[in-house]
């Protein structure tokens, strides 16, 4: 990667000198990788973008990192709210060395991707030699439905933390769950909370304090509702009734799954 | 909007029955728009595509409004980390009736979006009549820019800040600033905090906090780190030395629109 890429890539100006900065660092042992990392995330139709572009901010602002956008063929991809965002590569094009494989998650295109041969394959194939798995909100299913965290403590949106036990993970209500190499987040937002920490471990902390510091991550949620343990009961219980055919799906699915297993 | 497209838009199932509790909530007094709301998002080569998507994946599950994607033309726009999105409307096809006009940030990208005279020409023209003006990040300088802060409290990412008052704006150290119908947020996250807040405005506080609860808002910064008050001083050292050349390129837009206005 040359200066003009690296600039190019963090998009805020001078980036070199934060490059330099962050090379000299005496405080941390976490110098620019030899060869860059790859990081692969999962895009699909129906996905929820949030997922996707939290983790992919901070990803993308990683000098040394190549990160790919993966999908079966390179047509655009639109998201449950309309984004419509283009794959870089396809599942032929990933390269095999994977450093960071991620799967955002979504609701009705997330029910799709754990039923789509092609997007199992890929996952178990690379899953079983990537660097760090990792997910946000039900990305964490599609991984579950490809057999990657049988055995693993692991988290998903809070709708549906539970049913990952149906594929054999530990559910655990935590905003990031790390269990050995497995890294998964819970909804929606908490993809920003997740990336910063993977930011930790390839750059080392005061790299991560700078990406936290660049995205102006102070955050003050209007309510008390980002949980629901907070939120008031009445929205819990909405929310809950709108989630419930796509649990019944989930569940559909990993009785599915089992059986094929035998 | 029928069913079908409204289920498709909220991608999490059971929609339907979010939209008749919110029609049938006597706590706040926010029904359906008679007609769809406007909600147009600029969007530009080297923006910061966390500044789009949070608001953006709120403002999509946001049931009777439109959100559309607008820049001269249809082709792919590439953000500050390689994300390739497709606009949905050119500026010839926006609405005349525009609910929200939004701006977001970005580096070098933002630089360019600030000397563009067809983006500066579509915010002063739009920007007379939408009912909210807004921005994420520096989003705000190209309001700025094209004159519509001039009197008005706003924010920015916090590192261009201060800049707002080269236009004839007053900057406020604050993550989502309003005055009248100019709202502006802070630097990328704050984009999530603001779209909350423009969703409680629309349709009520019960929906913005279903929304938060969906989002998973319950944020969890792993360091304490997201703004200069509290970020390490050799970081924030850091992140200000890398922004330097933006800041000039800014100041130097400022004095020529300032000589321009005469």
């Amino acid at each position: 990667m040359n200066r003009r890429e690296v600039s190019k890539i963090i998009g805020l100006g001078a980036a070199v000198s934060l490059l330099a900065k962050a090379q000299q660092s005496t405080q941390t042992n976490h110098p620019m990788p030899a060869t860059p990392e790859n990081i692969v995330m999962l895009i699909y139709p129906g996905m929820t973008a949030l997922d996707l572009i939290g983790p992919q901010q901070v990803f993308g602002y990683l000098m040394g990192a190549k990160v790919h956008l993966v999908w079966k063929n390179k047509d655009i991809v639109v998201s449950d709210t309309g984004i419509g965002i283009r794959p870089t590569i396809t599942f032929a094009e990933c390269p095999e060395t994977v450093d960071i494989l991620f799967a955002p998650g979504g609701g009705t295109g997330t029910i799709s991707a754990m039923q789509d041969r092609d997007v199992l394959d890929f996952f178990r194939q690379r899953g079983k030699t990537a660097k760090y798995v990792t997910s946000v909100c039900t990305g964490s299913l599609i991984l579950a439905t490809a057999g990657l965290l049988r055995g693993y403590k692991a988290t998903s949106h809070w709708s549906a933390r539970n049913e990952l036990a149906l594929f054999g993970a530990e559910p655990v209500a935590k905003r990031v769950v790390e269990d050995r190499n497995r890294i998964t987040a819970g909804g929606i937002t908490s993809g920003i909370d997740f990336a910063i920490r993977i930011a930790a471990k390839l750059r080392g902390e005061e790299y991560a304090q700078a990406m936290e510091l660049t995205l102006e991550y102070d955050p003050q949620p209007p309510f008390h509702s980002g949980n629901p343990e907070t939120a008031p009961k009445p929205v819990v219980a909405m929310m809950t009734a709108m989630y419930a055919p796509l649990i019944t799906s989930i569940r559909d699915i990993a009785a599915r799954t089992a059986k094929e297993r035998g």
